[in-house]
């Protein structure tokens, strides 16, 4: 006979999942109610009201999708991108390529804009993909790149394509909560972004905005969405704003309960707030990070607060430090994904994981580790580094 | 300032959800850990096995799909069915015609085999498709059509597909833990199944099985499968029996620890024992509701215990009643859907929701909310009728 899972007790300072909230965990908790309940349905209401608060829009079309960030991704592609249409696609990691292959299941035609991984998207180089292909319908491009920790300049990327008469379809997985990002004020066309990063919420769920204009794209198609589960014409049959809800597929009920809490708390703690804590416990890790001797893979100006690529020594076991900090710290960081795999670190410090108690955990262990390995490194100069940023 | 969500109490006795067993709810709300730690990953292999037992099959791709029923189906459906292959379909209730969709925006032909609402799949409709439809390369159909609370006869539909060379595509996503199911002993090449009907798990997440001779097709595709999200291909990347994991999309980590949990005690039920006493609490119910006056849309050998329609005389405003039952005894049951919208009630008796005290409180609340209609029923006749089942 199997018995219950107990999971082990953890700090998420990975790629994502991050450490949830404990109330949201509450939250996740409380008794399933029918999908089709009018108390149900008016949490609904307030869930998209509070996505639209999240990601500074008016878009009607703004609600989760039952599935995790992949998902979104794809809901996204397949809603927008017909057979045959041109899509210019930014690679600077791995999930550029994700994109890529999304475009290409839809029958659509991706024309690659390739950085190098840890670099943030060349501007001059869209512009030229924008002139040489004056016939793509779109540009698809990763704002936050959970495989580098690079951010690219969503606000200019946006304003090209709309010179160009280009939608924009944004990747903002990790960017949710954690860095500024303004659907509306960018004028971005579609976005997805996940549960699971700087909202601290369980993995799962993928919220998504569309903007007027990729409405009206999705509504005068000449074929069907490919994916009958993600079409977003029958998807709003349940989420739109008509009074009487039709049943579309059973929404993950628990799960809604638990992306609205963690809005609750971004509402309470307010959206700037977040970005400056993310900006702060980040600065504090760079510090400690670097007086351990540790380099970052990202120039200054285009760090993610919340997602941190380092390089170490190459005579560095890094699986072995990884399965230390794991065992002996209950600390998981992320490994390298990709043209990074076995080159860097990925900290993630998302959310309710981004606070001074683990920055100085992770610095602390990951010294303590690396010394082990024979790696001088002084932990208590790198501690007092990290209380000088928050002094 | 949105506050936090408390959910209303209910008893969930609709098309599912159905009441979430507390131990789950429990379960489901234990610290996230990342979806590649080793104890996480030692909990899916345990998934896996659970599943296998559930559906009785040691097919070695049987995994959760991170997405609800209808993404089961259409995971099942994109990964089997490729551009212009034929695929009778059976369709006796909205579900059928779901398949349909999914068939044909995955490219494929689908050759309808057209039954009633309310009666089972025609065996004799079938074998005359096989036989004019040598070329069709599956049969998809329902088990347990959840619009109607029919049950058809998987074992012999499944006997007849392999006699004419086909493989089987079957929706089980009302059956699973309620009736018998024998994915080997029957043949079933591809199933897929939803949490939150007899597992009485949260909702979200869609167990799946692929027996040898389905995953040797798709290994053999021409194609590539349209949904990157669920390729089954890139999945076992993740899911699969090699010792290093690879990420394909993050898992919903906490509403498996759910599916685990709804597994395990399922398992310490039993499987015989659970079929039985979805069997037992069916046959009290439709003592107490035929006493009522109440008469069942399905014809007695065909009835779904876990899920039985009734039609009510035409003079029943049957929104009010259900409104009734919601707002005065926190019952949620189900109103018709498709061809029986407005015709019948759809009463749920599924997982947890199937016991004896909420066959009673359904039977009790629904005579009281018939008489303050004028509708004159006894129910404490009703109630007698079923403690006799019982006894």
């Amino acid at each position: 006979m199997t018995t219950s899972f107990h999971p082990p007790s953890r700090t998420l300072m990975g790629p994502g999942p991050s450490d949830v909230y404990p109330r949201i965990l509450e939250a996740l908790s409380r008794p399933t109610v029918g999908h089709l309940d009018p108390a149900f349905i008016r949490m609904m209401d307030e869930l998209k009201s509070l996505l639209q608060f999240a990601f500074r829009t008016t878009n009607q079309l703004t609600i989760p999708i039952s599935a995790p960030g992949s998902a979104g991704m794809e809901c996204v592609i397949a809603n927008l991108v017909e057979p045959g249409e041109k899509v210019i696609v930014c690679q600077n990691g791995v999930f550029g390529g994700r994109i890529k292959e999304n475009v290409e299941r839809c029958g659509g035609v991706a024309i690659m804009v390739m950085d190098d991984f840890g670099k943030p998207i060349d501007l001059e180089k869209v512009e030229d993909a924008f002139k040489k292909h004056s016939d793509a319908v779109a540009i698809a491009f990763v704002h936050s790149e959970t495989s580098t920790g690079v951010r690219s300049d969503a606000e200019t990327l946006c304003a090209l394509a709309r010179a160009y008469g280009c939608l924009t379809i944004v990747d903002a997985v990790t960017t949710l909560a954690g860095i500024p990002l303004e659907v509306d004020a960018w004028g971005i066309d579609a976005i997805y972004s996940g549960t699971q990063k700087c909202l601290s919420c369980v993995p799962g769920l993928s919220p998504v905005s569309f903007s007027p204009r990729a409405a009206e794209k999705i509504t005068k198609r000449s074929s069907r969405v490919q994916s009958w589960f993600l079409d977003t014409n029958l998807v709003m049959g349940y989420w739109g704003t008509d009074a009487k809800r039709s049943y579309h597929h059973t929404a993950p009920v628990n799960s809604l309960y638990a992306l609205h809490e963690s809005l609750v708390i971004l509402e309470e703690e307010g959206l700037e707030k977040s970005w400056q804590r993310h900006r702060l416990n980040h600065l504090a890790l760079v510090a400690g990070l670097e007086s351990l001797g540790l380099e970052f893979v990202v120039e200054e100006n285009s760090r993610l607060p919340q997602l941190n690529a380092v390089s170490f020594p190459k005579s560095v076991d890094e699986a072995a430090v990884r399965s230390t900090l794991l065992s002996e710290y209950r600390l998981e960081i992320g490994a390298g994904l990709g043209a990074l795999a076995g080159k860097v670190w990925r900290i993630g410090l998302m959310g309710y994981a981004s606070n001074p108690k683990n920055v100085n955990l992770c610095v602390s262990a990951l010294g303590k580790a690396l010394n082990a390995q024979g790696h001088r490194c002084d932990v208590s100069r790198a501690v007092d580094k990290i209380g000088q940023v928050y002094s």
